[in-house]
């Protein structure tokens, strides 16, 4: 036998995510066709090896491996809808951030047009793609993983979660909804110490290391709300309502808006008006009324 | 000249953190006196060495340093108003969870019975005093800093925010309130995986990993902050509002509560409608309104 083929890859959206998948395939000498809606993202990688397709008609003609990374889900369905027909029989992988429900309902027409599927949710940032540390969550078709896992792995570790195709999606926005609300108080606390002259930088290098040391309670922290007792207070909701009670009235005196403090304090008062003072503060999650539904 | 005499210290409040606080003192060898309103919470500090004292009276008679590590701010002068005259002339550091405001009251208060007086913020939980990551911020009396440097490093780093007694308590509360912001992140993540069955163990996990990357960026995004020019994009308000929209509707569609990242999303949509979509997404801290003050 000769050497394997490599793969034909063929990136949609050349946007910082986009383009940083597409140099990753470029690098590891494979075709790679790259394609974008506005002209002109495309000179890099063309200089460093792609090949530059004039339309989305050609872009996904020829590819083996067809990956969207587009602005939402809206225009995957732009861009996708009046090449269906060429993309019938080829393997797609949606890295577009599309939220659960949009991955379901693309899996449904993928499947209406014998296009074999798998959706797909980017735990990295552009710069990250290809580095340690790039973690990518896939889940649908277990045959578009298989034969395509270790083209996939060019760009971070690859993962799948099974064949309902919005599972690593759920997991994927709800990793990104933790990132967006640790952003949100990093600028709380930013806007804090603005009002006594500290920099937002010496504040970050300081929220770096504080938030660091607490991460490694998140698993233990999980393991009490999977068990469901908050009988034995690690801290309990009655000091926590002390000290977020007293942020809130700190961030008031330092004339930073309460959008972001006031609602944890709605999910730990919740709980202490309910009468659970004594118990733990992990019950907080509580608040937030999961239900608790099998899977898909 | 012989071995210094060591330091004589009182701990009031023998609460988790009390105790964790003592508990280094009477391992370091420092005769150690502990007090706690409700009795009974001093067996096992008696055993390894400390005195336990009946009264705050008695606790605070013969200490060349009395640290105060109680409920609440309201809970530090009912501990402290009765004993005023025995206080005079002797060093009290504060590491109650105060807010500024009440950092500033006390600190006017020791100024008017003649106490030197140190604020101080502790950015570690109990278990971790004495280990590295511990980390205790201080401001108010330098020559109390000064004094006591060695004995309060056994608790933790020590470092001194200047005379102005409430800034080492601004900066305690901006960290926290960034941890039990993101704690809340970690709650409504953990929801929506709830809804597909992954376990919050599991999910903290991820989380801790994840988190953790993105960690990293802090000290840059708060240096785009304090430039105050967001012109640059590393991510444009469109793409997170584009990002933030889906993961509101996906927790909606997991039937999770919008209380922690509806207002993530309203920081986002106060730059988009004023016109910043093209603009990077930091400029979310704006929506803050932070006032830019001059340190007191």
């Amino acid at each position: 036998m000769g050497q394997p083929v490599p793969t034909r890859v063929t990136v949609l959206g050349l946007g910082a995510m986009g383009s940083a998948l597409a140099a990753a395939f470029v690098k590891a000498g494979h075709p790679t066709t790259v394609w974008n809606r506005t002209p002109g993202k495309d000179a890099e990688l063309i200089a460093a090896g792609a090949l530059g397709a004039e339309s989305a008609e050609t872009a996904v003609a020829g590819a083996d491996l067809i990956i969207a990374c587009l602005f939402d889900h809206a225009s995957v369905h732009e861009t996708l809808d009046p090449v269906t027909g060429i993309l019938t029989g080829r393997d797609l992988v949606n890295l577009t951030s599309t939220e659960p429900a949009g991955a379901h309902e693309l899996a449904d027409w993928a499947a209406q047009h014998g296009i074999p599927f798998l959706d797909g949710g980017i735990m990295a940032t552009p710069p990250m793609i290809g580095q340690p540390g790039s973690a990518l969550l896939y889940s649908g078709s277990e045959e578009v993983f298989d034969r395509h896992r270790q083209t996939l792995e060019l760009l971070g570790s690859a993962e799948y979660f099974g064949a309902e195709p919005s599972k690593a999606s759920l997991v994927d926005f709800a990793l990104l909804s933790g990132m967006y609300v640790m952003f949100s108080g990093f600028y709380h606390g930013a806007a804090m110490v603005r009002s006594a002259g500290m920099s937002a930088a010496e504040f970050g290098r300081r929220a770096e290391g504080w938030l660091g040391a607490v991460l490694s309670t998140l698993p233990a922290t999980g393991e009490r709300i999977d068990s469901g007792d908050y009988s034995v207070p690690f801290q309990t909701l009655d000091f926590t309502k002390a000290a977020v009670d007293a942020i809130v009235s700190a961030s008031r005196d330092a004339g930073v808006d309460l959008d972001i403090v006031g609602p944890v304090k709605n999910l730990v008062d919740r709980q202490v008006a309910a009468g659970y003072g004594h118990e733990s503060s992990e019950r907080m999650f509580e608040s937030l009324h999961p239900p608790v539904r099998p899977a898909r």
